[in-house]
């Protein structure tokens, strides 16, 4: 098609949304996707309507009236997910468009990724005749728990789904998606929408990245990226998308190696790193370094309030973690906070005298929850504190479920932002999971800490035409 | 006293596996530290004789005979715990040598730490008298799971014991070394040794590290360091050490900022992050750039032969986790290995013809555990593959517990040294415990388990001389 003639980008709300599927595939088959993707529309309690479409159809599939071909159906079909073997699909497209589908998913792999040029070509040609916003094909789809909508064709019991939620997530990957998924749903942040391109025959990445730079329901994009086909409409999105919300960005391809790599999984061009870097940085991209920065970084811009400051107060029960979020704070660009007289003065009156008066604030392995409630209440009216770093172990006698209620209440405020670091494992984890699941975001370790404040404070600083 | 005279280091064996144990400042009063070591040394089951100590002792003290000093006990004690106020110390520590105790370990703070100059001097005064192993004051203490001896005064419920193994972990920091430990249980591998030396007063980081170096039963040594006291010394014992083992080191204090916070946290000095990273290269030690990497490089080196090769044979389920394997590999000095032709045919036979035959050798999201077993016998016997990183994602429908059977088998055999990544939260997490348990070492991003391979081959070559 001569893309975007009326459209800026592909819309993909009847994508995301559907009011109506039709499963291109569906089988009683459990061994098949179409099976998998079918027994999702059940499992989520997908409100509209699901119309079965196999070749060779009789009576029900899995429960619902099916049909040899979309054209049967005779309904209005928002969203057509297509899983049938890879040669029979371009055929597939021309009668979607007939039926008047709003919106195509191809889920199908064993094109250019495994090297059928021809079979890709042919499926492209398939689309230029279509203006029928397409992903795929060699991906896992879409989600929307907001819509009960979703294409992923893997086993629910492997995959936690998440909540509904703030956070988009858009992956090239399949396995890059799904992986991240089932760890977003482990980390309690919500979801708003997830979007699994693969080959991007269609919508591309720049297409994804306007959609939900635009969607109301996504306060933070996280991306994982393998390469870019056009370049220019790709800045012209970056440049829009990083004024509304902040996004965080993996690359997939950053080596020659990878990039080669990167080629032959999404039939991607990687093209230098440099050059995406430099575009990452000028055009305000907050990129991660591993698949974990997208959680870190995901969840701090998920739950916590921007600031231009840099100036962390550390609070903490342990010495040696004092130490070691001051080194994580001063190697990612950030400072300590300096206490004002009229806290110090609080914090002597408040404090036992073992504990010396100074950031970091190191109010030793005795603090419990009214320590860290006094503290939090006198910086947090301190103007030479931007932002918090509470660091809470839970090994200490101290720490308990008091302390947790203080922090998750300190956080509803959004007075300043604060990240919290709890080293643990059983029960620590018992209580960092209370605080993820009320949106306090909390890390393992210093380092992990201060590297997700400094995003936070460089994306603001960057919004706000803040010279760093 | 004239330290060293005798011995170049000092002989911890009774600290950390004493036959007998005087806990002075017992007491029945569950609010005080004196009460959660009796309760340790109860909950652990030590096999050998504990003697509660307290000035207002009368009879017994949590079902053991107690006494009023340990003068009385009038019996061979090889272990005295301190755990009494800062202001007793000195004093009791005269009374320690008159009973010829072998070992001593003083918990108590209050000291430099908190700027009370004065009684750390009056305790090195006290200390320079005798001739008896001391570790503290302001530490956890030690704990050996083989000798069942813990002197750790944190609730039990709190912190997760390790098992019995070959890890030993040192650390300057309380708050560090409680949490790390309990890390270590979650994670699944044991431990051997574990020694928390506060402001070292007398056994210091020269003891320690000597200490560790020569335990038969140590295989691995983990360091979490705020400060060197004794240069010279801490570089010919980081000599011995590195040549008989690995020894990870987390260093904290590397900024000025963080080198103030350790003064003021452990009494440390704690000099140049250059001059440091300088000594802890050329000595070989492995750096770690945050808490994580002492867990991440530690279970490789618990468990994986070394290997002087980086050539990385990578094994995939998900082609965008290939993407960042590579990346990662190749970011930390290693390179993808290239199969012989040899390889090529039998994997050629063995595998779809969807699947390509190049590394990194994605099977697909359809492969299961016949197929990683085909790939890893395979390229087990080619002699261009020194190491494997072997993702397997578990959302994937062909990913279950025959693949972990699979990867635990081929661990076994201790062929080349292999990493697993497995990105994913609850289904995922049950099939890596099961690794984690068989010493299978898993990570959660192809980064972590590139730079944990990273860490096995640079130690190997650093032991064996290989230039890089």
């Amino acid at each position: 098609m001569k893309r975007k003639e009326k459209l800026e980008y592909a819309d993909l709300t009847h994508i995301l949304s559907p009011k109506s599927v039709a499963v291109i595939g569906a089988t009683e088959n459990p061994a098949k996707v179409g099976h998998a993707i079918m027994q999702n529309y059940i499992d989520v309690g997908f409100q509209g309507s699901v119309y079965p479409i196999n070749i060779g159809a009789q009576g029900k599939i899995m429960g619902f009236q099916a049909y040899k071909s979309i054209l049967d159906v005779k309904k209005p079909i928002d969203l057509a997910v297509i899983a049938i073997p890879a040669e029979f699909v371009s055929a597939t497209i021309g009668q979607c468009a007939k039926a008047q589908v709003k919106g195509i998913v191809i889920v199908t792999s064993g094109f250019a990724e495994v090297g059928n040029q021809k079979l890709e070509n042919a499926l492209n040609k398939a689309l230029s005749k279509i203006k029928i916003p397409t992903i795929g094909p060699n991906c896992l789809g879409v989600m929307d728990p907001r819509a009960r909508n979703d294409t992923l064709f893997l086993p629910t019991y492997k995959i936690d789904r998440p909540k509904v939620g703030g956070v988009s997530f858009a992956s090239q990957s399949g396995s890059v998606g799904s992986s991240i998924l089932d760890l977003i749903s482990a980390e309690g942040f919500g979801l708003s929408k997830f979007i699994s391109y693969g080959n991007a025959s269609m919508v591309d990445e720049v297409d994804v990245l306007n959609y939900l730079a635009h969607d109301k329901d996504t306060k933070v994009i996280l991306y994982y990226l393998e390469g870019v086909k056009r370049g220019r409409q790709f800045i012209e999105a970056a440049k829009t998308a990083t004024k509304l919300k902040p996004v965080v960005i993996i690359k997939g391809g950053i080596t020659a190696q990878g990039a080669g790599a990167a080629h032959s999984h999404t039939a991607s061009l990687a093209g230098s790193h440099e050059a995406y870097e430099a575009v990452f940085k000028q055009y305000g991209f907050i990129t991660g370094d591993s698949l974990e920065d997208l959680l870190y970084f995901g969840k701090v811009f998920d739950t916590q309030p921007l600031t231009d400051g840099n100036r962390i107060a550390v609070l903490t029960n342990g010495g040696g973690h004092g130490v070691l979020a001051t080194d994580a704070i001063y190697a990612n660009g950030l400072a300590l906070a300096e206490m004002s007289k009229r806290s110090e003065r609080a914090l002597r009156a408040a404090m036992p005298p073992i504990v010396n008066i100074r950031m970091p604030f190191d109010m030793s392995g005795e603090a419990n929850a009214t320590s860290y409630s006094k503290a939090l209440e006198v910086l947090g009216d301190d103007p030479g504190v931007d932002a918090f770093m509470v660091i809470a172990l839970f090994q200490t006698p101290g720490a308990d479920e008091n302390l947790v209620t203080t922090l998750i209440k300190f956080s509803e405020q959004k007075k300043k932002p604060m990240v919290v670091v709890s080293t643990g494992s059983a029960y620590t984890k018992s209580h960092t999971a209370l605080m993820e699941a009320s949106g306090v975001p909390v890390y393992d370790s210093p380092t992990a800490a201060a590297r997700s404040l400094a995003a936070l404070i460089n994306y603001s600083r960057y919004k706000n035409g803040v010279e760093e």
